[in-house]
C-alpha cells in the first residue's frame, strides 16, 4: 500500500476541522455520561479518559477523518516494518522492535534486528543475574551493590525517570531491590564529583552510555570515573572489572578493551526512544532484576499493539495525538502540562519534555520545506499535589489556556498509608486530582472577581490500579506513540535533532580556539573560558 | 508622594512602545561592543548581561518611560514602607524586611516587624548552634545529624532549591555541612514513607512548616512523622524532643505543646517569598550553620538595595522585568525558559516556576477588574548542559520563540575538576553556555534546511565568579524583585493566590461526601476515592 505525505494545511479534513463551530464551555460538556463514555484502554490496565477535553462530536469525527486522510496507521505500520522514517538521517525507526515485534521481520545488512535486540536483552539479563549472584564481583572481590549510569539526554532522562518510578514499587512488593542506582549526566564537574564522593568504588559498577561513543559530557565523566577508581587504589585492576558500556557496534567505545562487557543498540533507536533498549534496560535490570525489566517491556509492547487500532476512539495514543493537534492548531494553545499525581513519576515530565520537544520541535517538514503551522508544544510538569501549591495559580487564572495531562493510580506503590482526619493519604491525593479536573473544566462564578474562575481548561487523565512495571511501560509507550502520530500529522521528522548541532560546533570551535566570532569570544571571556 | 495605579494598556509609554519599529535580527545586534556595554550589577558580584535581548535603543528608552509612568520605584518603596500591596487579602508585603530593612520602620499592632523578624533569625541561630554543639539532643541522647523539612509549595520548593544549591558549596569550601537535610512535601503516601524509611528517628529533627497551621498535606505528613517516631519505640518522649515548628503566631500550631520549639513568620510574608524567612532559614541554618544563612540574607539584601535604582540601565531586576514585559506584551512570547549552567541550581527553576507563575498568573487587576492583556508567562527549565540534550531542539528550531534566561559561574562549587582532551569540565560547561547564547541569537544559514537555524532567539545571562551563599541570595532576590516589578506593570496583585482555592474546596467536599456534583463523583469513582 502506498503512503502519501502532505503538510497538515493541505488536508481537506484539517480545513473542515477549522471550519467547525467551537465546543461549548466545558461546564456544559463534562457530564457523568460523558465521563463514563469517553474512555479508552491504553494498555496494562491503564485507561485514557478524555471527557474533560474540549471537543464536539463533529470535531471528533473530523479528527478521525484527519487520521485516515493522513494515513496515520499505515505510516505506523510502515515504521514497524522498517521504512526509512527518519528521513533526514536516512534511518529506520525501531525502538518498538526492542520490546516486541508487531510488523514484519526487519533485516539490515543480513542481520535480523529483532533477534539482535532480543540477544542484547538476554545478555543483559544473564550478566545482571551473575552480578546479583555474586559471580561477577569488583576488583577487590567485593560484591557490587551500586550501579552508576553515566550518560546524558536520552541516556539519562528516560532511564532515571523509570528507575525512580520503580524504586518504591519494589519496596512495596517486598521484592528487595538488587542494587541502588545513581546517575551522572552534566558536564558540570560538581555533578560527577558529588556522585563519586558518595559511592564506594570497590562495590560500584559503572555503565558508560553513548550510542556514538563520542558524547562530550559522557566521555569527560568517564574520565572522572577512572580517576576515582585510581584514587581508590585499585587502578591496576581497572577499568576492566568495574565499567561496562552501552553503545553501538560501530562506535569507538565498542572497540575498546577497557570494558568488562558491552551491550549494543544501533542507529535505529534514537536516544529519547532508547529507555526500553539496552540504554535503559542495563541499569534497570541491574537495579531490579530481569523480571521487572521484562514486565516493563511487555507493558510497552501491549500499548504498541493497541496503537495499531485505526479507530481513534479505540486507540488512546492516536486519540491523544489528535486532540493535542486540535488544541495546538485550532484552539491555539502553546504548551501542555504533564501532572502525575504520583511521587514515583517525579522525573517523568522531564523525560516527556525531551521526548516531545526534541521530537516535534521542528520548523521544516520531512522533506525540508518550512511549515506554516505550529508544531510541537512546550511540555513541562511537576507531580501533584505539589504543583497545586506552585504554578496551578496560572493554570487556573492566568491569561493563556494550557491543556493538562493528568496521571493517577488507585493504590500507592509502597502500600504504607495512614488514616488522618477520616481518610488515608492516597484517598486525599486522588480526591485532589478529581477536584482539579472539575475545577479546571467548570470554573466558578464568584461576586468577588478575584475568586472567579473562568474554567474551560481542558484536561485528560491516564489512570490505572497501580503503577506497576507493566503500567509504566504502557505509559511510556503511550506518549512515544502519541508523539509519533503527531509528527506524522505535522508531516515532520520526529526522529532527528539537527537543532542540537550548531551549539556543539560553536563549543568545539571555542575550546579549540578556532572561532573567529568576536561576540562568542566576548561571552566566553565573561564566563572565564 | 501619591502613587497612581493604572492598567498597562492605558499608559502612554506602552502605546509608544507598541508603535516602535521592531528590533533588527539579533545576528546584526549582538556585537562585541554591545556585549561589553549591556551589563548591570545585580548584587554580590552577580552581573546581568542583556546584550542578546531583542530591543532597540528607542524601545529601551520607552521602557524607561514605562517604568517612570507606572511609578515602579515609588511602588517598590511604598511596599518596603508597609503599604498594603496585597490588596485582595489586605496585607502588607514584607519579605524584604526579613533580610535587611531599606524603608521606614514597619509597626503593626504596636510591634516593630523588623525587630520581630530579626528576633526569629537570632532564635534560629541560637537553637541551631545548640543542636550542632550537641547541647540539644534526641530523646535517646543521641546527637542530631539529619533534619527533615515537612512543608509544601513555598515551604518546600524554595528551601529545597537553596539547600541543593549550597550543599556542594560547603563541600568545596572544606567547611563541613552540619546536618544533612531531607524534605517531605507531597500528600502521596509514598513520599513520606520513602523518606521516613531512610532516616534514623533517634538522630533526626523534624521541622513542620505551615504558616496557617492548616495545610492538609503538611498536617497529614506530620502524622506520618509521629507514627514513625512511635514505631521506633520512642513514643513516650516524643514529639516533644524531635519536632520543631515554623508557623505564624496566630495558627493552631503555635498553640500546640507538641513542639520542642517554634519559629514564627506572619501573613506579610507569602509562601513563595518565604525562603529568606524562618521557613527557609531554619532548615538552612541547621544544615549549614548561621554564617552561611547570614551570607545568603546579606546577598538578598544587597540586591534589594540595587533594585531601588530608578534608571533601568542601573537596576538589573527592573530592566529584566521591563524586557520581559516587552517580550510578553509586544513580541507576544508565551513562556520563558530558565537555564542555569550549574548542577547546584537543578531545582532553582522549579522554585522560580512557583515564584513567577503563582505571583503573576492572574486575570484581574489589583482592583478585581479583568485585564485585556497577557500577564505572567509560563516558566520552566532544567540545568545545562542537560537541557541541550533534551528540549533545546524546540528552542532552536521550533515554531514558537521562547526567551531564555541563562545563569553561569566562572568556578565550580566543589573545585574538583579534571582536564580531559585539553580542557577542564568547568571550561567545557561555560564554553557550551557561551556557544548557546550565540547560536540562539545568530542562528545559521545552511543549504540543508533541516540544518538551518533561524536564530533571533533572545536570551539574557546572569553570571558571577562562583555560586556563593551571597550570590545565591542575590540571584533569588533578583527574580523576586523582577516578578514584583512585572506585577506592578501589569497592575495586578502578585501577592495572593486565589486560584488555588477552588480545588481545595472541591477536595474537601469530596472527602466529606458533601459534593453534589455528579461529574466530580464520577472522576472520584474512577480513581478509587
Amino acid at each position: 500500500m502506498s503512503i502519501s505525505y502532505a503538510n497538515l494545511d493541505t488536508l481537506k479534513s484539517f480545513a473542515k476541522l477549522r471550519s467547525l463551530a467551537k465546543p461549548a464551555h466545558l461546564k456544559d460538556l463534562v457530564t457523568e455520561e460523558r465521563i463514563r463514555a469517553c474512555r479508552v484502554p491504553a494498555g496494562s490496565g491503564l485507561t485514557y479518559s478524555y471527557a474533560a477535553k474540549s471537543f464536539t462530536p463533529e470535531a471528533l469525527a473530523a479528527l478521525q477523518e484527519l487520521a485516515d486522510e493522513a494515513g496515520l496507521i499505515p505510516k505506523y505500520k510502515a515504521l514497524l516494518d522498517g521504512e526509512i522514517m527518519n528521513t533526514g538521517e536516512k534511518r529506520m525507526v525501531l525502538h518498538q522492535l526492542a520490546r516486541g515485534q508487531l510488523g514484519r521481520d526487519v533485516i539490515h545488512d543480513g542481520k535480523n534486528l529483532r533477534a539482535f535486540y532480543l540477544e542484547q536483552m538476554e545478555k543483559i539479563s544473564a550478566f545482571a543475574a551473575k552480578v546479583h549472584a555474586g559471580e561477577i564481583r569488583g576488583s577487590t572481590g567485593k560484591a557490587f551493590d551500586t550501579v552508576v549510569q553515566i550518560g546524558i539526554g536520552g541516556s539519562d532522562l528516560g532511564p532515571r525517570a523509570l528507575y525512580i518510578a520503580l524504586t518504591n514499587y519494589c519496596a512495596g512488593e517486598g521484592e528487595a531491590q538488587k542494587m541502588r542506582a545513581k546517575f551522572i549526566s552534566n558536564v558540570d564537574p560538581d555533578d560527577a564529583s558529588e556522585v563519586l564522593a558518595g559511592i564506594d568504588p570497590e562495590t560500584t559498577l559503572f555503565i558508560i552510555v553513548s550510542k556514538s561513543g563520542t558524547t562530550q559530557e559522557t566521555l569527560t565523566n568517564e574520565a572522572f570515573v577512572t580517576r576515582r577508581l585510581a584514587a581508590a587504589g585499585i587502578a591496576g585492576l581497572v577499568p576492566g572489572k568495574h565499567i561496562i558500556a552501552v553503545t553501538s557496534q560501530t562506535s569507538p567505545m565498542a572497540k575498546s578493551s577497557a570494558y568488562l562487557t558491552s551491550f549494543f543498540m544501533d542507529d535505529f533507536i534514537g536516544g529519547r526512544y532508547s529507555a526500553t533498549s539496552a540504554v535503559g534496560c542495563a541499569v534497570l535490570t541491574l537495579a531490579f532484576g530481569g523480571k521487572i525489566a521484562g514486565e516493563l517491556l511487555a507493558g510497552a509492547a501491549e500499548t504498541d499493539r493497541l496503537s495499531l487500532q485505526p479507530r481513534a476512539e479505540e486507540n488512546a495514543a492516536l486519540l491523544d495525538a489528535l486532540l493535542g493537534v486540535y488544541e495546538r492548531n485550532v484552539l491555539g494553545c502553546p504548551a501542555t502540562a504533564v501532572l502525575p499525581y504520583s511521587q514515583a513519576l517525579s522525573r517523568f515530565p522531564a523525560h516527556l519534555q525531551q521526548l516531545d520537544m526534541e521530537s516535534n520541535g521542528k520548523h521544516v517538514n520531512r522533506d525540508g520545506a518550512p511549515v506554516a503551522y505550529a508544531t510541537g508544544p512546550l511540555v513541562f510538569g511537576e507531580p501533584g499535589t505539589n504543583g497545586q501549591h506552585s504554578f496551578y495559580q496560572l493554570l487556573h487564572q492566568g491569561t493563556d489556556i494550557i491543556p493538562l495531562q493528568f496521571v493517577g493510580f488507585h493504590e500507592s506503590q509502597r502500600k504504607d498509608d495512614l488514616d488522618f482526619e477520616g481518610s488515608v493519604s492516597q484517598k486525599k491525593l486522588n480526591a485532589n486530582l478529581a477536584a482539579q479536573i472539575i475545577a479546571f473544566a467548570k470554573g466558578k462564578d464568584d461576586p468577588n472577581p478575584n475568586r472567579s474562575f473562568g474554567g474551560n481548561r481542558p484536561s485528560s487523565l491516564l489512570y490505572a490500579q497501580r503503577l506497576t512495571p507493566a503500567a509504566l511501560g504502557s505509559l511510556l509507550a503511550h506518549f512515544e506513540n502519541k508523539v509519533m502520530f503527531q509528527g506524522f500529522i505535522w508531516n515532520i521528522n520526529s526522529f532527528d535533532q539537527e537543532g542540537v548541532q550548531l551549539g556543539k560546533i560553536l563549543t568545539s570551535q571555542l575550546l579549540k580556539g578556532s572561532s573567529g566570532d568576536k561576540a562568542l569570544s566576548a561571552y566566553a571571556g565573561m564566563l572565564g573560558v
